[in-house]
């Protein structure tokens, strides 16, 4: 596919920019160089300016919200359209707008197209997805095992917050067939910006400051995405145990993996496969053997820090993985995703430093 | 041994009292119906009184702080000493409290009489014991689960926070032989009073907000304790996987523990288990099954809640603890201890119940 | 009036129970000793269980949540109520309780009885009081300023959280003609669990947490209950400045008063003549000059604690009052005003030290 | 003086690069186009990488921390130097840095040159200034009031926090004789950044959430810096009523200003004189009249949003700045000041947007 002209500039919309996900792409697209914000929308918000809703923006001339059915897709002309709209919706939203503006390519921040198999789709969801034929055309949107891909796709599927922060650490090694495929637990904590703005009683900060919960036990619909690449990982069935919990502060995602070595195999080999493969990424940055992270260091950063380090009982070896839910979690890995897909430097506008403290 | 009089109160002395902990035990002892505060040390700020420390006393009548060293043990004839302080020291002190004092009977919230082998010991502290002849006589204070020796001790070693997070679930299984012994996944995550009032670098609001990490990932002396209890509840060897995090909030602990169904087990067997082993129990409630706790509902109360779940894989459960740290994890246990050994109801000046929100 | 007989537990009622103050009330009265637990009604609730709701008070055998309407008050034989309702609904609520049961006496936390002028509360609150019968018998419940009067009502209207921090530190000093009438500027700042537990988006952890802001410049309801209590003690209209701000923590808070000593008045003496005033008071504490308070330290407890310190400009002073917005500043107030109308020690009940850290 | 050559870039150092404002100015020029950092000094913490004091910076290739002795001034050539020393030493590292490197500019973030008058700095601070002979050179750097000044200086004394943040709303005011000068009250709070990285009891984790203070009541060095600026604004002297308090959250100052219209002018003159200074400025906003500002809406950046309201009695009005403390308020002010330096656009290197949520 053609990519962005020589200095030229984007135009990209935002689906769903009264969300925490929108203001966070505007965040960063406002001091990308190759965009121009052209499109915000918020249906229940139309009309309103995005000062209204995020305050923070009040300097900024932007245009207006409107509802996305006000929108003429094919006048638009838009190169980019980010999708950050509640499960559900994205399916017709985007089937429209692709048979409207075929030229327009979509990073969708839904979970709606990251699952290829329309049974895992239907079992996870409890209803038939609306939008086969896209689904079978959507790349996966994780950046360093896909890029290839995307470049070429219309429709990237960003991946989720806490699978990513799964995967970056775990792929490797079961493509390398250093771990065992079972156990692997991966126990994952995340800020509150992960529920989103919806005003729910369990969110609230009364009910989520000082204190700190698991949820979704035993059974959370973002198992099925890390099955999925897992299992194409490990070249078999991989079924890891996954827990999320709520931490109360508001961006971060830190997963503690519990993994065990194949025979011959030692956590310090481990640490050597992750150090080669993300050795040139610039969005993952692998620790010194031991080290582990926190995710304060990569707050408002597209980075993800990866540690490794040993259990004391031989061949155990315990991951951590740290990375902003909002940036490389979604919004930062969204844009990094654009930047392959426009064929720019994958780093253009998402290359600020951690906010700490 | 005698316990306390009718309607007598007994002389209490708490050693280290300008710490989390020692404030704790005397919010708690100064609404205690049998108990008078004879004693408060604290070697730094001696000369000072506890208002000057903690401000939320100065409305009440208290001795004023004296260092350890100017303690006549045998004059003060005190019924019982709450021992604490930073670990080293403590050997010595009770070493000679004990000798001059014979009557006088301690619960010590350090962790210096925890563990009975004194090579554990030396392998987990890097010196030997002080105090060997103690050590044998000194009791491990899991009040559920010693509550007949504790109340015969002279001398009570107080459970970790940690510890007693990962005991309460995991115990009665091992005993029960209705789990594996390996793999057992603690996955622990603790507010930062856990760190104590030392101003270091680390723990400050700065360095803890808005920010999660795991820390002593691989090796952490805690261990030793749980490598004790659970072998001895297994009557094998048990070596679990344990991991520490901070949490940005000040009480509480979450422990996650990931567990393995011996054959012919189900996740709702282990949950019939607990439910029935702390039925009776004032400070343990067991959750229908499913559900999992939240250290909200047990900020500031010396209550243990306890979740069970099954993972989606059969034969895989998972098991939830929350508790606060400063209560059940130590203070709290401590005068539950000492109800215990004075022959008092062993809810007496402890019922409070959570301060949520 | 009767107060309770000797040993006789009093019947209570909660109307409301689902919210902070309906839970923090059971908190408390849950170890009161003369309190039996009858009633707990909360509409959008009924037929679940508190510990549903509130998963703290699963230990506990309570009555279930009721609809109020499905209440016979005749025949509950209640002997106190508290009503923990939304401003609206307790006019009619309380009108119908009062016909049916006139033995059962109500503390009132909503706003609803609090203006003793009705052209005020119309002025503030946009329609005409349905309830003026019941309102002029209405007691302003500042426990340390109308005991008498609250001894003997039948209907006890809690003061505002916000009103009681301005009112202990200002009233006695206007009372004694030894500050300025104006400026009077109150600069308060209130925990999140002010604002009750309804699901707001202004209320998600994620819009309060790591940020800090005022609101209702210039114009805020609470005013009225200031302009009414001021101008009774100084004996003339007064009109304070107030600026309510909303802190990122759950309870406490602090109001930072701006004052000028009237000629020949000293900040010195303004600390005088406060100290003199709550000597005996058990839940007023007035620092030493110079010494302000935190709102941590009174977290959890009935206390409102009390500085007074000079402004380097000869005749400005400055007042700190420090208390738990959910506490002394609504249920444990409640229950004191409670405590005055049965006859009991005020402290029954609501002793319990601040929880800290 | 000369400024930067075209597409140059200038050499800078950091002195105190360990702190937070050190860490703050590393975040921002990392990303300053004309900006190569070539020293960084640590005294305590000298040998060690700037990714083993902040692990944020491990991906990126920095100097090592030096001792500030260790520097040879003459031979660096820097073009500008930033001081983010603590008080007391900034004295005579500043003048020996300028005696042997008399090109290089300094941005000094420390409070030692604020104060023109040497007698108000020996009052304020308890001893005589150590380097008067600069500090009748040092230029008050508070950007948008002395940016001619500071494109000639050598030495830009930067503006503390706090002040910064009273300032920029009252300074106008003061200017077009619209207010009062007394009374103004300055009620500012601050979060926990302010207070730096030395490990303090009172900056703990514990010590600090979940509660709110005022410190420094009556008395605090930072007036000296209102009164100096405030009174030159007015033209005559100036004493504002001025109080910090400790947020429960990392960055932002929040100031509540209370101050009286002179006859004649209203909160709406005020509103429109405030306006019209900042109409062009790119890091102050005002809002519209009525409306104030949340901390969190200028997190992470430079700006400072500033909000003007009328308060119920005629005459009166209510003033509201935010700001982060370690942008606008420190580090982005500094870097702001050394764009003028050097003749560069204001906005290089610091136009990042807030970070929130």
């Amino acid at each position: 596919m053609a990519v962005l002209a020589r200095n030229a500039k984007a135009r990209v919309g935002i689906l769903g920019a009264s969300g925490y996900t929108g203001a966070e792409l505007l965040r960063m697209l406002l001091r990308h160089p190759r965009v121009e914000i052209a499109v915000l929308t918020a249906d229940r918000k139309a009309g309103q300016a995005m000062a209204d809703v995020f305050p923070q923006f009040a300097p900024f001339a932007l245009p207006q919200l409107v509802a996305i059915d006000s929108i003429d897709w094919a006048r638009e002309k838009l190169d980019v359209v980010f999708c950050a709209l509640p499960h559900g919706t994205t399916q017709t939203v985007i089937t429209d707008l692709m048979a409207k503006a075929p030229q327009t390519r979509i990073v969708d921040l839904s979970a709606d197209f990251r699952l290829s198999d329309p049974e895992a789709y239907a079992r996870w969801y409890g209803h038939a997805h609306q939008a086969l034929d896209l689904q079978k055309d959507a790349v996966y949107g994780l950046s360093e095992m896909y890029r290839k891909d995307i470049r070429q796709a219309r429709l990237v599927a960003n991946p989720g917050c806490y699978t990513t922060s799964g995967q970056l650490p775990v792929i490797p090694l079961l493509k390398a067939k250093a771990i065992e495929t079972d156990p692997i637990v991966i126990d994952a904590k995340s800020g509150v910006t992960g529920a989103g703005r919806a005003a729910k009683e369990a969110n609230l900060f009364t009910e989520v400051s000082e204190g700190f919960h698991a949820y979704g036990v035993g059974h959370h619909r973002h198992m099925a995405e890390l099955d999925q690449e897992f299992s194409k990982a490990a070249g078999k069935a991989v079924v890891p145990t996954f827990t999320p919990h709520l931490l109360p502060m508001n961006r971060g995602i830190l997963s503690t993996i519990y993994v065990r070595c194949r025979k011959g195999r030692t956590p310090e080999d481990l640490h050597a496969i992750l150090a080669k493969t993300y050795a040139k990424e610039p969005f993952v940055h692998v620790m010194l053997f031991g080290q582990t992270p926190q995710t304060r260091h990569v707050r408002g950063s597209n980075m993800t820090m990866i540690g490794v380090a040993a259990d004391r009982q031989p061949g155990r070896a315990i991951l951590v993985s740290a990375l902003d839910n909002l940036v490389k979690g979604a919004s930062g890995q969204a844009i990094q995703n654009m930047n392959i897909v426009l064929g720019l430097p994958e780093t253009t506008g998402i290359d600020q430093i951690a906010l700490f403290p």
